[in-house]
C-alpha cells in the first residue's frame, strides 16, 4: 500500500472535521455495491453474486494465487486495486461482460460514476482511488494485470461450478469465453493454461455453445 | 503482505498439482460465506449483511481510516487480517455479538473450523492464513487493534443508519454498545470518540435501551 498517503490525526475532535464526514460518508456510500447483481451465480445457492461480495473474493484470491503471476507483483497494490475496482458500479450498473451494446458506452458512465463517487473523499484519498482504478482499467502495470487476471478467472469458476447456469442462460459460446480470458496469457501463463482446461471440460459438458 | 510466503511458480503444468488443487478448493469453499447472514442490515435495502459483504467493506474501511490508528500499522496486513477474518464462519456460523449463549462456545467453534477452512490449503499458506486469523482474534498487535476496531465501528454504524432496527429488534441497551466499542479506545482515541458521540446520538433518537 506504498502509494496511500498516511498522514498521522491526532486532532482533537477530528471526527467534526470535514475530512472525517468526507471519509464517513464515502464509506456509507460503499454499502450500495451490496445491492449490485452480477451475471454469475453464486456456488452454494442459486442466487446471483453482487458486486461488493465478488469483490471480497478476488481480493482474497489475489492473496493466494499470487505466486502464479509472471511479472512480480505488489501483492497488497492488488488486493487494495480489487477492494475498489467495481466501486463505479454503484452508479453505473455492471455491465455484463458480454453485452456488446451496454459495452459501448460503458466507459463514459463509469467515468461519471467515479467523478462523483471518489470525489465524495477528502481531495489526495481521492486522486490515490481514482489513480488505482485507472490503474486497473489501462491494465498496463504488473498489479492491474494480475488483478485483472483474477477478475476474469473467478467468474470463469463460479460459472464451471454452476454447471454452466449463466452461460446458457446468456448464449455464451466457448469463444466468447476464451477471449474473455485472454488477460490471463500476459499476467500468468499458468493461469492461462488452467482456464483453457477449464474451458475445453466446459465445453465438453454442453455448458458452451461450440465452436462453429 | 510482508510476511506471505512468495514463492515464483512457474512449473509446467502447475495446474495439474496437488498444491493448485488446494488452492482452488480453498477459493470455492470460500464462496459459502456469502450465505453467512448477519444481524446488521444493509443501508439501501431491507435484507440483513452477509458475511462476505463485510469483510469486504471493512478492509476498505481499514484503507480509508488507517490514518486514525494511534500505532502506527501496516495497512496491508490489516486489510489481509479483514478479508479472512470471518472465513471460519462458513463452520461456525456468525455469533450475534450479544448472544451470550453463544459466545461460551464460540472460541472452540471457531477453531474447529479454522483447523478445517485455513487446512484445506497447502501447509505454509494455510499457517499464514492461521496465523493471520489468529492475531486478529488475540487482539495484541497494533494490526490487530485496528482490524478490530473497523471491525466494531462499521456495525455501528450500520445501526445507527438503519434507524436502530437491528438493535431494535434484539432489544441492545446503550451500555452494550459501549462496552461492545471498547477496543476502539486503546487502537484509536479519535474513532472511539466518535463512537460515543455516535451512541448518544442513537441514544437520543430512541434506538438503543437507556442506561438505568
Amino acid at each position: 500500500m506504498s502509494a496511500l498517503p498516511l498522514v498521522k490525526r491526532t486532532d482533537p475532535l477530528m471526527h467534526e472535521s470535514k475530512r472525517f464526514e468526507q471519509q464517513i460518508e464515502f464509506l456509507l456510500e460503499l454499502d450500495a455495491l451490496k445491492g449490485v447483481l452480477r451475471r454469475s451465480y453464486l456456488l452454494h445457492s442459486q442466487r446471483p453474486e453482487n458486486s461488493a461480495e465478488h469483490s471480497w473474493h478476488i481480493a482474497t484470491m489475489a492473496l493466494v494465487l499470487a505466486e502464479y503471476a509472471d511479472r512480480a507483483v505488489d501483492v497488497s497494490r492488488v488486493a487494495a486495486m480489487l477492494l475498489i475496482h467495481d466501486a463505479v458500479e454503484i452508479d453505473a450498473g455492471d455491465t455484463y461482460c458480454y453485452d456488446q451494446a451496454g459495452a459501448r458506452d460503458k466507459a463514459q458512465r463509469e467515468k461519471m460514476a467515479a467523478d462523483r463517487i471518489f470525489g465524495i473523499l477528502p481531495p489526495e484519498q481521492c486522486r490515490w482511488f481514482r489513480d488505482l482504478w485507472e490503474e486497473f482499467e489501462a491494465n498496463q502495470t504488473p498489479e492491474a494485470g494480475f488483478a485483472n487476471a483474477v477478475d476474469r478467472l473467478m467468474p470463469l469458476l463460479h460459472n464451471y461450478y454452476s454447471g454452466g447456469k449463466s452461460w446458457k442462460e446468456h448464449g455464451i459460446s466457448t469463444a466468447m469465453v476464451r477471449k474473455r480470458m485472454e488477460p490471463l496469457r500476459d499476467a500468468s501463463k499458468g493461469l492461462w493454461d488452467y482456464a483453457l482446461m477449464l474451458i475445453d471440460k466446459a465445453a465438453a459438458a454442453g455448458y458452451l455453445i461450440p465452436e462453429t
